[in-house]
This record gives C-alpha cells, structure tokens and sequence, in this order.
C-alpha cells in the first residue's frame, strides 16, 4: 500500500508566519537558525504528507541566506518532495519574503532537506515514489540523483569518483 | 585595528543545552530543525568573538543528522572560526549528546557555518585573520577554499571549473 | 491609491503548523486559546495584505471548538478578507486538521475575525473595498453587513431594534 | 459528589501578567491572538476548579478589543464559572490592564468562554451548579441562557425561533 | 511624592498559572529555574505596583523547593512589598500548588526577593515607606532588617559582626 | 558503583547563550529570573553528571545581581558540583557577561544550588563523593559545610546553636 506513486502536489505544503521580536537579533533581523527551524517543520510534514508516517530529518543541503528578512516581515515557505529512494525522501522548500507596507516582495532562499520515513520502533520503511508532472517539477526530479551523490560524498559515504552523475558536472 | 590575527581559540564557544518536551517530534526525538537553532547562534557568537561584529547567516554547509537524539539528553556544541575571508568567516561546529542516565556519549554532527560581519548600516567590513595553531585547525585552515569553492558553485556564484580546488576532488 | 478594489484571493493566506507539545493540555488536546494565537496572527496577515497597513485585532466573533486536536496533527488555517467597512475589515478563517498518520483529515473550525487597519499613531485609516468572485465569497460578502450588526449589538455599540439585518433572522 | 453546589467565588481565578516582547505586534501592541491565548487558560483553570476535572474550551463568545494594551502593561485577567448546563460550564472573565509607571488602570475586556468538563476517554461528564451569590454574579447567571441560546443559533444548533429567551431581546 | 506611605495590600500581586509541559523535566515535575521565572515576575509587578517604577532585581534570598510540583498543577504566587530601604524593596512570595483533580492543595515556597527602582537612565531613585497592617505584615517588616543585614554579609558588603540584628539570632 | 568518588572537573558544564529580545524588560535588560532559569538548568546538568542520575532542585542559595545584563549581550555559565551529603549535591556557578560589540566583560554573579538525586519513584539516592583538586575547589568543598548549616538553619530545619561551623562566623 506504501509501494503506490504521489505527485509532487500531494505533498505541498504553504507555511505562512509573521518574524516576531524574539526570531530576530540586535540588528532585527530574522536569525538564520529560527528560518531553518521553520523550514525544517515545513519540510517535514511535506515528507509525512508524502510518507503517511512518522519521518526524522536526515541532512539538509548548502543554504545561501541572501536578503535579510526583518522584524514583521511576512515568511510564505513552500515544500513538496521530490524524489523519493527507497525510505528516503528530497524535499524542496523555497521561501518568499514580504514587506507588506513596502510593498515589497522577494523569494530569498531556495533549499533540499532530506528526511527518512520510520516506523514505531524508529526503523526505516520504504515510501512511495514520486511522479513529476510539471517541467519544473521533472528538472527537480532529474537533479535529485545528483544532489543526493553529492550529499553522499559530503558525508563520506561515497567516494567522489563513484559519484559519476555528480563528477560529469566538474568534467564540463 | 579590525585587521590584527586571531587564533581558533580566541573564537571558540561552548554550548549546553538539555532537550526539553518542546524541542522534540512525535517519537520523542529532538528535531532537526531546533538543533540547527542552537547551532545558529553557537555560531554566531564564535563570529562575533572573532570580528567584534554584528554578524548575520550568510550560508550553511551539508549536515547530516546521524544519531537520534532524545527528550532529555544534554547537547554540548562547539563552536570556532577557522579562517577568513574579508568580511565572512567560516566556523566549524561540533555536537556531542550526552545521555547521562544512560552513561552514553556520541559526537553526532559536524557542521560548517558561514558568517559575514557588518557594521551598523548592514554592510560588510573586514574581519581579523585567524592563524590555527593545532594540527587539525591547520587542516580545517586549509580545507575551508576548497568548502568556499563548493559554496560559491552550489549557490550558482561560480562555474564549476574555474574551483580549481574543489576540482582536484572529482579528478583523484 | 487605497480605495482600489481587491478580491478575496489578494488577501488569501495559508498557514501550516504542528502541534507541538507545548501546545497541549493534560489530554494531550490542543489548547483553545493556542489555536486562536494562531488564527488571530493569520487573520492579521490576511488583514495587511488587503490594506497594506499595520492591523490590530477589533473583535473576534463566536468560535465554536468542535472535534479535539491532538499532539502532533497538522493544522492548516486558511483566512482572507470577505468585506470592508471604511477602515475595517472582516476576515473568515477555516481550520483544517489532518492526522496524517491516522489518514484522517475535517475541517474543525469557521471563524470571522475583524481588524482595523491603522496609521503610524495607531489612528484607523480607510481600506480598499472587496470584490468577491466565488458564489462562496459573494455568500460571505453579503453575510457580512448581518455578522457586523451582531457584533454592535453584542459590544453595546447598536441597539437591537436598530439591527434590521440582524432582525430578521429572528422573525422568519 | 460531583452534583454538589458551588458559589462563583469557588472557581474564582486571578491571573496577573506582564506583557512581554514576544507578544507584542510592529506598534508595540499587545496581540489579540496571545490576550485569547491568557484568557483561555485563565477560564481554563477555573472550569477544572468548579468541576474537579478535565476541561475543553467548547467555545468563546463574540470578544471586542477596544483599548491597544502595551508591552510592559500589566493585565489582570479575573475569571469564574458564571452557570453549568449539565457538563458544560460558562465562565466569565474580565481583563484590566495596568500602565504602572503612567499610572494608568483600565478594564478592557469582557468574555465569556464555554468549557465541558470531560473524563479520561474525553466523555463528556456532568459538573456541579452554580449558586451566584452578589447581584452581580445573579445577573450574570440570569444572562447565561440566552447567551447559551445565541451560542446555539450561531452554531446552528438550534434554529432562531425555538431561542425564546434571545428572541425577546429583537423583539422588544 | 514618591515618598508617600503605601499598605501591603498597594503591591498585592496574585499570578495563577498552569504548569505545561516545557516547564518540566523528565520526572514530569517543574524546573526550579521555571518557577523562580514565574517568580521574579511576580515580585518585579509588586514592586513595580508600590515603586510606579521601572525596577529590578537586586537579590534572592535562600529558597528551598520542598514538595515536587507536577505537569497539569496550578501555581499560585502572592507577591507584596513588606519593607522598603531607600530605594530598595524586599517582596514576599508564596506559592501555593493546586492539584485539582487530585483535590489537593499546598503551600510550597515562601521567599523573598529584592528589587531596586531606577530611572531612565537606571539610576536608583527613593521609593515610599510601608505601612504593614495586619500581625503578619508586621511580622515581616521587623524581620526585614535582620535579612537585609544577612543579605549584606551574605554578599560580602558588611562585616559579619556589623550585623548586630543578625548577630543575635546566633547568640541565644 | 555509585559511590566511587569523583572530581570537579567531571561534572563541569559550560553554558553559553545570547541575551533575547523576549528574555529583556522596559529597560532591556535580561530579568532576573531568566537568568536563573538558565542558571537552573546548567546546575541540573553538572548534578546529573555527576551522579547519573535525575536531579531535582532542592534549594537555592542567595543570589545577588549586579551589573545589569543587556540585550544581545553574551552570558557564559560555568557550574559543577563542589561537595556532595547523602543524596545531595551542592552545586558552585558563576555567571560571564559580554558585550562583544564593546569589547568588555564581566563576572557578574555568583551562586550555589543545591540538587538531591533521585531514583525513578522520586526517592532521593546516595551520589558518588567529590575529590576536589585545585586551590579554589578546595575552598569551596571546606565552605560547604557552612553553607549548608546556613541553608538548614534559614529553612527552619535546624537551630541556630546547632550550627557550629557558621556560628563561629559571627562570633569572631
């Protein structure tokens, strides 16, 4: 029953919050660990929602915090998986910014957390796999082999020169 | 005066934290998302050390979350810059979870963090040197281009032949 | 430039969250006055993307809590705009709670909120108007002059014989 | 043992507090959200004082938010069990708000929320009445049925005309 | 005219709270750092309420936590000013825990905490004299001297045998 | 086993943490009972280290509080457990302020807590010994005594004239 395909779509998640005095530091600024804490929930029940079980955050990829986000800004993070292998799971989030009285409103960081689906006694259990349907969507998809080479290198859990997706990107 | 060498130590901040019931998922499991909080702000504080700065996120490497970690463990966090580059500064963290009733102790998570010091107005302004004394901040000391060439690639600032040492990696 | 018309979708806002364990009383329930923290801060945001103001809270209509919610479940708040009144603005919330473990997802809450959006000094200023598309929007819309004689009434505001809208319910 | 009779100043709970950074908006207001989330558990408390057991917030009733209350303000919130409906309970609350250093004191708010007392599998179980004893506290009990009528008609739970007690108030 | 005589009953703070499941460690029982939290905002509105003065806290005499206090308890504090010294106030606490659905009912903590009223610019200013009425209010303002002098020697800022009030409570 | 004897440096703990928006009053200094909050936890953690077992505050020394902390500030705990009676453990803290920004630093605040190990129905039991090793460690193991006669004396738990070793404070 955990075996049938998903959409990205059935697992999007929109998570809208409002940055409050205590996310911020003394320059007013959101705190870049109070953002990925919210990312990390909002990733994660987009992996419950693709899983139907209980998932832990496995890693979590290169984040760029570009723009400062400010005390009352309005955060909107979005998050879908996008590729599943076997109990594992990519997700993407990206998070938009907005000054609702200035009227101003950018997207600022893009993002891969992966999790792990587990069962009660906290083992791995296989997830459903995913279906792309949009181009974007496909072009996430496609990438996903290559992140999670990278990721495994990162971790030395893979030898770069087995990481033959990852390695034809630096043989350009 | 900002431009005078400091070492790994100068910088170097120690963090204790018990997992309280709010910290944690459904499993009772500390989430991920709230020990990159922590982490964040362990981090934070070894750039500020260091610069004598307001610092802000500018960037965080690949973690990977090994060991589940539980309601009640004690987290200690290590934290020091290992070298600059201008205005942002890398810094190493390293997390070791202690159950105590247990007798059991793991380091479960290295991280890199990257810092950019600014002045009052938001804008980047120099930072001092670091010059690693022990034999393994001399190799984090010399590992951090090839992490920054990484950086820059992942976040699309650099084309992944002109990181001549990053490039290395994929050739051996 | 602040009385153009907008619609209800230009206000929409979607809120994702967990419930948390801090969330929740000796049943393991969700606590009434945490879902109204939450649903008062989507509101609010709804409420500013209509006026691009700063917005506070004028009242909050009768709120019914029907089906427990429980540690762990994920809400989802939706709220937009359905009316303005010169500087006030009704908000209508839904709350959708799913146990995704469980494969169990209702639709818990109804609730109407209203705001006013006020300057710098905290003096209310007026709105734009809001042009409802949906047969469901139109429905709120015209419910909306009913629901805000209720309110006058209750806050002392209007005199019961005053309230023709509001009347008529009761002389069917 | 649960049938017996209580008088209001049994369940009478004083809850002070200050109003502290992190419940304040962009002006510096108190947030109505985080009023309600005080005000549920003040009712809360004294709901399990007059029946001894666990409760639920059933509803609250239609709250205006008049005075802005500021960070660094005082609220006094006092509350108790105005009338029991078997299981059900209505509890009364008034919310003063102390500026102490501009030694200025207001009563801002006034609710009525609705608890039902619940046994360990969260069934609903009968409480204890009420025996008001000031002119206040009979009042109070007086208006209790046709609120509870109100609360009803709003929930569509009962239709406008069966609600005698609260047609007589459009009628008049 | 700060200098004005206030009663006890002037600085009367009563705080009720539940205690939820963040304020407890892994036996279910509330942290003694949780409590004296709740505390030292107890006493600072007291002496906030007999000051009309921004105030802080200047020292903690010796509490002893005595019956553990669990998840789902209500707390409640009583606060008063008993004794001012120049600028100085030493506040009574007492807690006292209720369980409720366990029908039992304790007094736990009695403490005292002192708080200085500054100005803007955190300079100590005078605050008015108090009028203790009842025996135990007397009771405690005689008693002030002798524990403000143990505070002193207790803080190394007066010789042991100075402290002629305390001195005699060794010397029976 | 548990009565092997141990040192100060196995139960050290160093607690670092940066002064928040929320933790702050009107004047935006760190409030006093935050402070102890976290001094709380920090000493709950040496205890537990040392004993290995679940600790619970048994008492709190006075605690006098100097300089004022502020916003953004850095605070730096250091407890461990100094000596050890039965089941209980006399806990040594000092407490670090600073302000990076301006270069300056502090050691603020002084203090003892007092834990009694327990097993899991809460009863208290036997801890390991200390061995105190420095200079300084040996002061505050000979000093405990004292402290401790205080602590039971102010907790009417044992007469003044019992209380040799302190009595002859005064006597001098």
């Amino acid at each position: 029953m955990q075996t049938k395909q998903k959409t990205c779509k059935d697992s999007l998640v929109t998570m809208t919050e409002m940055v409050l005095p205590n996310d911020t530091n003394a320059l007013n600024n959101l705190m870049g660990g109070r953002l990925m804490y919210l990312m990390d929930i909002a990733a994660a029940i987009a992996a419950q929602k693709h899983s139907k079980r209980v998932v832990v955050t496995a890693s979590v990829d290169n984040i760029s915090f570009k723009e400062p986000i400010v005390l009352g800004d309005v955060l909107t993070i979005k998050a879908f998986v996008t590729r599943s292998f076997n109990s594992s799971m990519e997700v993407y989030l990206e998070v938009e910014v907005e000054n609702i009285l200035m009227g101003k409103k950018v997207q600022t960081n893009k993002a891969f957390f992966t999790f792990v689906a587990v069962d009660q006694t906290g083992k791995p259990i296989p997830v459903p796999e995913v279906v792309p349907e949009t181009d974007f969507e496909k072009e996430l998809y496609a990438g996903a082999l290559r992140r999670r080479q990278l990721r495994l290198v990162l971790a030395n859990r893979m030898k770069p020169d087995e990481a033959t997706e990852l390695k034809s990107l630096f043989m350009m």
